[in-house]
């Protein structure tokens, strides 16, 4: 593997390394259509921080070849030349049961995206995709993080961090995530906002490369009406924190009511929309780009898209998982890793 | 006016009331364009609950004819025809200035309600359509309620009740509504959750005709993921309501993950959806609806349909208004009067 990250990611095809995700989910597979795939590889090297035995044993079942090289976490340091798969050696495949939670499938899930994160902060790669994690599974095996977002906030120690979902259709990114509704208001403050505000307008710059124009939306229904529904959290928590941001010449509005937010006259309008809560972004964003959208962690010192979907259990090593979405989190990886506009 | 409300509802043309809303909004211009409206007429007669000398104000300024005939709402009783205006004597034109919000429109605004729910009740009429009312200007009156929907309850005695937003693209309705956010959990509980389901069970079948399919959401991001997000609502609230209705053989499904339920497959597959707040269930509504959604109040002795957006103070007594919602309000309540599906 190349040493110097810093070039890599100035290179015409940086290295894109691939979390294989939950082994018992669609990762797997979806990690081997990312590395067949020629429009991926015209713009990046994809590399899958995975289990060898898995990705074998998927292939098998799929009737696919396995992939063309790998080697191991250890051997990963003198490697001159790219490989295809990094095997973590986290699970042998035996002891995994498709479509089904596990703890042993969380930590190896886990245990992928650490050994990823640890080349993309060595600039080993120049940027992380990740296949889907499944948060019980997580959970069972003892990782304290509800999703990948809080997972790579507090494994690169970023200081303040955010998900957007990104599309051609509609940006989206929220001042809390994976937040009961009960907990959401108390999650909410003008610093958070602010910080949420800040970097959605950073990351639209490089996603348009163009200065954006940012709605914040309301928490309560028509955005409190004056204070008539809930505590004025649209006064109290985010008219300081757009006023704050504003006086940064950041063209940012609202406090938007959320249910017309979204609405196409607005959607042509704004180039990103701050919202207070999970669903409240997340139900328009699928609505409008379900298969298309990506996730992405603002904040961190690296680069981290991921796809917009699930585990699928369902499915998972049967070959018939749609690819789409994960290779558009390759094709996003790699175009920010390169400092490119991904959408004009 | 006729006195057998009975036999008026299986008419050919039931009397429809309207509301005139809050008179410095559009809701005057709304109510005379409705009385004008040919399509409107052949289905219904249309009573305008409201101000004289308000629409006769807002006639000169648009240019347009007054009302045809107007009786006071003494002179109701003992009616033997069907007029196009009920005078309430709420409000003089003078006192208001269109596009402001103030303590007497809203009193006026109640008053209109009150008479035309009273009428509703004795049977004089068949069903209300209400044009817009402005909540703060409610409050400014002192009328203890959030909005149109709480106010029909009150004043009908109803038991319970829930606001459902209905479309040819989408059912929606809600456990919680004029809610704000922090407030939603402990409102929630498995009878109200009960009562909605059931409310919307009824509704849906006088709706479209047939023995509905229905989803209820859960609360939480991702329905909780089993008890990870939230304080397990999905399984102490919600889950038990849908058993204790499925068990009366209604066909219904979830707690659903709320940002996927909203995806088309879903929606062609349910004929409507159990919301969990306001927002929860507008946000996808206005997508897919915006100016075609009417807002029904189900579990009422009355029938009373809304229009499904404000009161527009920014284009109020210039005519422009565009009239489609209110006239799909008063068309949808003339359909509900005589029995009729609205949607097959």
């Amino acid at each position: 593997m190349q040493s110097d990250g810093k070039s890599l990611s100035k290179q015409e095809r940086p290295i894109v390394g691939i979390t294989m995700g939950d082994p018992s989910g669609i990762g797997p597979e979806l990690s081997m259509r990312v590395l067949a795939d020629e429009a991926v590889a015209a713009i990046c090297h994809p590399v899958v921080f995975g289990d060898w035995s898995v990705l074998e044993q998927v292939a098998l079942r799929c009737g696919w070849p396995k992939p063309s090289s790998v080697v191991s976490l250890d051997g990963l340091k003198n490697l001159d030349h790219p490989v295809s798969v990094v095997d973590c050696g986290a699970i042998e495949a035996d002891q995994v049961e498709p479509g089904r939670v596990s703890a042993v499938c969380g930590r190896a899930a886990f245990e992928y995206i650490r050994a990823a994160i640890d080349c993309a902060l060595a600039g080993d790669i120049a940027a992380i995709a990740t296949a889907p994690i499944h948060k019980e599974a997580i959970r069972l095996a003892g990782v304290p993080y509800p999703g990948h977002t809080e997972l790579f906030t507090e494994l690169t120690k970023a200081k303040r961090s955010c998900m957007m979902l990104a599309s051609d259709k509609l940006i989206v990114s929220f001042v809390t995530c994976h937040t009961g509704l009960i907990d959401v208001p108390s999650n909410i403050n003008p610093q958070r906002v602010q910080d949420v505000i800040e970097l959605t307008a950073q990351a639209v710059r490089r996603i348009k490369g163009s200065e954006p124009k940012i709605a914040v939306l309301g928490l309560n229904p028509h955005a409190g009406e004056h204070g008539l529904f809930g505590t004025k959290e649209e006064q109290r928590l985010i008219e300081p924190a757009i006023q704050s941001v504003r006086c940064r010449n950041v063209d940012v509005h609202g406090p938007l009511v959320p249910d017309a937010a979204f609405l196409a006259q607005h959607r042509n309008q704004y180039d990103a929309f701050v919202c207070m809560y999970h669903d409240q972004g997340h139900i328009p964003f699928k609505m409008l780009a379900f298969d298309t959208g990506v996730n992405i962690t603002l904040g961190l010192p690296i680069i981290r898209v991921s796809v917009d979907h699930g585990t699928a259990f369902d499915i998972a090593w049967q070959g018939k998982a749609n690819p789409q979405s994960m290779i558009q989190a390759v094709s996003w990886s790699a175009a920010l890793a390169k400092g490119n506009p991904v959408l004009l």
